[in-house]
């Protein structure tokens, strides 16, 4: 049985965010299959008590201990194994600046509009056009960010990198494209051509979805 | 001339999650007032490069240095303080967990449903009803958490519940009220009676707005 265990699957893209820490890192790990569009059962009372009050994934179970929060558990892995981790303390704090703007704006954003888009189909509406908007601005910003630096902290990449990588490999339309983000469609170029790297339907379970 | 400089304004819960913070625990600060509301020039390219890149307060100015994200800097000052640190190694890992979650659903959609409908006066849209819904859903899992618990982490207070603090004391109208959850309501009375506390309005400088 694998060491860490990945409560996961293929189409969320903050599961990618730890499932792409564990794989290029090399560690022991293993998939636990959320059957996420099977219904809300499995984010119900009892899952919540068991797994995790938040209802949702990723929840990484480790000696039994269940964590969640991609943020958290990157900042976890990378204190406890030393992959990716901010070079000194200054770096730490400038990875958590980064990963709370990826959980705020950068990810949040992103993700909800390709949510509403690709899997709750609700076509083009104000909220969504609001959305892609709002994941504009914070492209953006990480793209002023990236202009001179080959990662988020500078030559080598972090946490901050896998934490922002986590819905920018997604095939589905939403009307935003890296492409038109020279600094940042760099980026993620470097990040496909690490070592071990694998897109997300290829490292988590559950791709592609049944016909509903 | 105060140590901690906070670059602020009076309608910001994000920046009153740091303003209180420093208050509560006695330490020498002073507000750098950010008019927000006299237009975007204040959020421009020269301020973005020589306060924060993200275009946000609150920025914390420490010996010349430039700290943002809440979340961030929270954590720096329990860190480097000691005031509302979590207790130890495993805490730290679980406030940081509540702080992503905050910063990502609990804050971010029940500040952006008041600005929508406080200041920029949208009215009722599909998306201030998109953001109320997810606010409330994100204020039932803070709810449940704190059935059994006097604040976030346990029986004292920590930087966990000044991030989510931000926007609780609030007058402005959102449609979403925190009476209707009992145990949020209670730990809200038990922040208010901490000793110092203040209300956003009464700390941060900028407030009433000015007529438009």
């Amino acid at each position: 049985m694998a060491r860490y265990k990945l409560h996961c699957f293929a189409q969320s893209g903050n599961a990618y965010k730890v499932a792409l820490y564990l794989e290029l890192a090399g560690l022991d790990w293993e998939p636990v299959f959320i059957d996420f569009f099977a219904g809300k059962a499995t984010y119900s009372g009892p899952w919540r008590e068991s797994v995790n009050s938040m209802g949702e994934v990723p929840v990484l179970e480790v000696d039994g201990v269940m964590r969640s929060q991609s943020g958290a558990i990157l900042t976890w892995l990378a204190d406890t194994t030393g992959h990716f981790a901010p070079p000194d303390a200054d770096a730490r704090y400038e990875a958590l600046r980064w990963m709370f703007f990826d959980n705020h704006k950068f990810t949040s954003y992103l993700a909800t509009l390709r949510f509403l888009l690709a899997f709750a189909k609700t076509g083009e509406t104000p909220v969504t056009a609001f959305l892609r908007q709002r994941a504009k601005s914070a492209y953006g910003i990480v793209e002023a960010h990236l202009a001179d630096r080959a990662f988020m902290l500078g030559d080598a990449p972090s946490i901050v990198d896998l934490s922002l990588a986590g819905y920018v490999f997604f095939p589905e339309e939403t009307g935003l494209s890296i492409e038109t983000f020279p600094a940042l469609n760099a980026w993620r170029e470097r990040l496909r051509a690490l070592p071990g790297w694998k897109h997300p339907y290829e490292l988590m379970p559950g791709h592609p979805l049944p016909d509903a």
